[in-house]
């Protein structure tokens, strides 16, 4: 009955849905300033209307999970990856939060990449973002990731600009592969405006629950805007490929956002469409062998 | 204002709550038969009642989870690490679906062991819990743990009788240490009858979304339950320390099992006691910065 999807490695499509391709970036040159921050694509209410829409995301969203872990326990090789980046405070921690604390955590791998570490950095900016990949099963999510190689590397001067500039082809390659072993990539950009970061950072200014959050190297970063909006703007043009394509997210409205990036995580999970695993076992032999005990 | 109570090794004290001391295993010898599997300790409503009280403690413990992540981020040591126990279908997944899920999944580190692999078993078997440690700040949760190399081990004899007779002694001493170390342990043994175990796994055979679930060595392992008793009251005998004390929780009725786990994390976190860390710059000075951006 339950028709078995378990994928071969090269099988996985991009995914597909309504939110999906509205909110997917076109191929070609990127700008940003085109993009609405506070847009709510997809979405006609209200604010409170649309964090009831994200709670009620909840059941399907982690039933869906289920069925993909359940999957990966059986010898599925399928699994996802969220890819989280944007500007300082336009809320990677926010949608994990509220996004991915819908779903069940055992079947969540979580990692957040900050400066690389000097052993990191000897092994080359790909080998600890292959330790972080999800397994079978599991959905991934990567708050920063192995853009941050071509984000804040580019615009610090981390390394040469032959080095970084070679890394765009580099992450094409290593994201086709990963999609080729079962890996279906969603890339979001949490895209704030200027103005709203510096509403954000002072809200964090004011408030003492939020000052351990505050670094006042985010102020530092944040002068370097037009320089972060450019490296941003090369990497959603070079890296925007069919298997692992960017989706840039409204995100001035946090409820938006939320709702957008878990609407996202559904769609995804639909489209693969994982189906309960059929026994591996006689049923009926099990329930006798359990009764006689 | 806000006291830094942030602990040097060796401070962190026996968690103390009403809960945790009504479901505290009392020193000395110990007869699982004498405590009531459907008991609904400390909570005096109906079903309904306790589903809407497990989530109503959402946001309390997903406040003072953060607060330990704030603390943990700013060079505290402390974290939690919670042990869960049971016998197969016990819920040790459902408690962390359903309790732990209401945390924020980037405070949580959750780790399930499984049989060890043979690298494992060359090193010794608290290697692997070691490296399963929570870091600072983060609530660790174990679905299973070294507790299965005194349970499966003894009764099913992998290690020879002097071998598992010694690891009660080097449990001690390792959680002994991890204590000092900043880690408030928690070690919860949920406790189903023998007849719910069987109804619980006829219900799984039942039903094809749950056939994933099911282990044919579940009922091997079922035919053996006065022998897993039997290891289950030496662990809570002989490593019930004053460091890292035996919580038993009534797991028949899985909403009570939910509700208690998640009061006895609430409870460990409220007399940690974490406080929202002081800003480590200068508030006015970092406001005029932004401002002139």
């Amino acid at each position: 009955m339950a028709k078995n999807k378990s994928p071969k490695p090269g099988e996985v499509d991009v995914p597909t849905g309504k939110l999906l391709d509205e909110l997917r970036v076109p191929p070609g040159a990127v700008d940003l300033s085109a993009y609405d921050t506070r847009a709510t694509t997809g979405f006609s209410g209200s604010k409170d209307e649309g964090k009831v829409a994200l709670e009620q995301l909840g059941d399907e969203v982690s039933d869906w999970q289920e069925r993909l872990f359940a999957e990966g326990r059986k010898g599925g090789q399928r699994r996802i990856l969220l890819v989280l980046q944007g500007m300082d405070t336009s809320g990677k921690g926010g949608v994990i939060r509220h996004g991915a604390g819908l779903m069940d955590p055992q079947g969540l791998r979580i990692t957040s990449f900050k400066a690389p570490t000097p052993a990191e950095k000897r092994r080359g900016f790909l080998w600890r973002i292959r330790q972080a990949l999800p397994g079978p099963g599991i959905v991934g999510i990567f708050d920063r990731s192995h853009y941050e190689d071509v984000l804040i590397a580019r615009v610090r001067n981390l390394v040469a600009p032959p080095v970084w500039n070679r890394r765009y082809d580099q992450i094409n390659e290593f994201e086709a592969e990963v999609t080729a072993a079962g890996v279906t990539v969603v890339k979001c950009f949490l895209h704030i405006s200027r103005e709203e970061q510096k509403a954000r950072l002072l809200a964090r200014l004011d408030d003492p629950t939020k000052h351990w959050k505050y670094n006042p190297g985010d102020v530092d970063e944040r002068q370097l805007w037009p320089a972060y909006a450019e490296a941003y703007q090369a990497a959603l043009e070079r890296c925007n490929t069919a298997d692992a394509p960017w989706y840039v997210i409204p995100s001035d409205r946090k409820w938006y956002r939320n709702w957008a990036v878990t609407t996202l995580l559904l769609e995804t999970l639909k489209g693969l469409d994982p189906q309960w695993p059929p026994p591996d076992f006689d049923v009926e032999a099990e329930k006798a062998r359990l009764e006689a005990t």
